[in-house]
């Protein structure tokens, strides 16, 4: 098959490309949309509303805007600012037409993974209403446990369903991330709670490279590493999501490599999914 | 306070003295105890007896030996042999003298976890009446999710837990290391439930440095990262572990110091958990 009315891809998959050409190169591939990243529209000197007006003017649909969240800090006036800060990238994902801001919730060296998780229910907690207000939705994205220390104390499915039901708000979710969550024995049946609920918000799909040589930037094209990411897909389409699968890789592989080829690459590996 | 009678320092965290030579280091710091890996005995040209003989002249215990696993594969044929090899393992294990095989357990890309972790049941429901018959217990070692690619399928205390319900042998337990298990929401929780069966068999402590440079090699002294290790050990204690107090720690940097000096920073960081 060759249906790519589903593939999404991240601008800093393609990072050396600006958000104007990327839109551009995606809207020739056939690719149906993009998640945008904040600097990605910064160093486009466009506004946010300017630049999704141009990525849509090309027939790219904006799936989210990346990223809110670090919600946690030992003092409650830096707790504040986060605050304050979220309600400022929901603004900004506004003005992009971004129906979704990815939440990456933070992390503090020094004080429990139990208590920064209750920073970031207050944190999210303080921030849904605006969001409500503004038409965007909060995706919770775990991030795997070796994040843990300083970027996300939510490393699991089933800590972001426990956050989502504390909040109890419709215009909060969850982003699924295959290289987040793959290793999870309980990953197939909290995806199953989370469409039950509604809150299957987004979905993206890498792959785990065998021994990675970097923590953050050796991630892999689909079909690359140890991750059954169709098999994953397959869960979440069980339990209700027919939404974007975007595309979403760190690599200072792929960063190196021509984008145009890369690009291509990333269209195979998609479509090799099945 | 200054009690050394529970320290443990494994082989490999001093690696660059050959096993002699950390033992009569060991010994003058006063260091109870010793965990011994097999590279640091076939490096030294001893037998595993006269390695163990001439660890304890020294006055240094033996407290474990690392490592068994590996027990998965795709082939039939292939864990079988790791069958055969574990088994090699628990007698070199009793030649040194040491009371504990630490495993850790294997996974293979192309298969699941969930088929891992059967295979991993099954490699050690094997080998395990070999090692009661050679005195010699077994400590499943549940790795950090970084490493399920293809080092361990478990992944976690309460699979590690598992498996030991499965099997059902008195000699088969748990070892937990704090580097591992730190990020789990069920830590406490699993690590009473292992003391409960009496299969807490042994401990490791170092850090978890925040934002590791190197996903193996980059780890922490006890105090130098995110990890509680003193709560930790606060919770084997309360689930009635009193065993050694092992400090695991590869790095790099500590490798490339003076180690005398870096014994003394042991101590000095062992000391300070209270």
């Amino acid at each position: 098959m060759s249906d790519l009315s589903k593939l999404c891809i991240h601008s800093i998959t393609t990072k050396p490309w600006g958000v104007e050409e990327a839109a551009r190169k995606y809207a020739a591939a056939g690719v149906a949309a993009m998640s945008v990243w904040q600097d990605a529209v910064a160093s486009s000197g466009m506004s946010h509303q300017a630049a999704g007006n141009r990525i849509r003017g090309e027939g790219v649909d904006v799936a989210c805007y990346v990223r809110g969240g670090f919600f946690t800090a030992l003092e409650g006036i830096a707790r504040q600012k986060a605050i304050d800060e979220n309600k400022r990238i929901v603004d900004e994902a506004a003005a992009i037409g971004a129906p979704l801001v990815v939440l990456v919730c933070g992390a503090t060296p020094g004080q429990s993974l139990f208590e920064s998780r209750k920073q970031i229910t207050d944190g999210i907690a303080a921030t849904i209403d605006h969001a409500a207000a503004a038409g965007v939705k909060l995706g919770i994205e775990p991030l795997h446990p070796m994040y843990a220390d300083s970027r996300s104390a939510v490393n699991s499915m089933n800590q972001a369903n426990a956050i989502c039901d504390e909040v109890g708000h419709s215009n909060l979710g969850i982003t699924v991330d295959v290289f987040h969550t793959w290793w999870d024995e309980r990953l197939e049946s909290e995806i199953a709670v989370a469409g039950a609920k509604g809150r299957l918000f987004s979905f993206h799909i890498c792959d785990w490279k065998n021994l990675p040589e970097d923590m953050l930037n050796d991630r892999g094209l689909m079909g690359e590493g140890v991750i059954d990411v169709a098999g994953i897909r397959q869960w979440v389409r069980n339990a209700g999501f027919d939404g974007y699968e975007e595309v979403e890789i760190f690599s200072n592989i792929y960063w190196a490599m021509d984008q145009d080829e890369y690009l291509a690459k990333i269209k195979e590996a998609y479509l090799a999914l099945g």
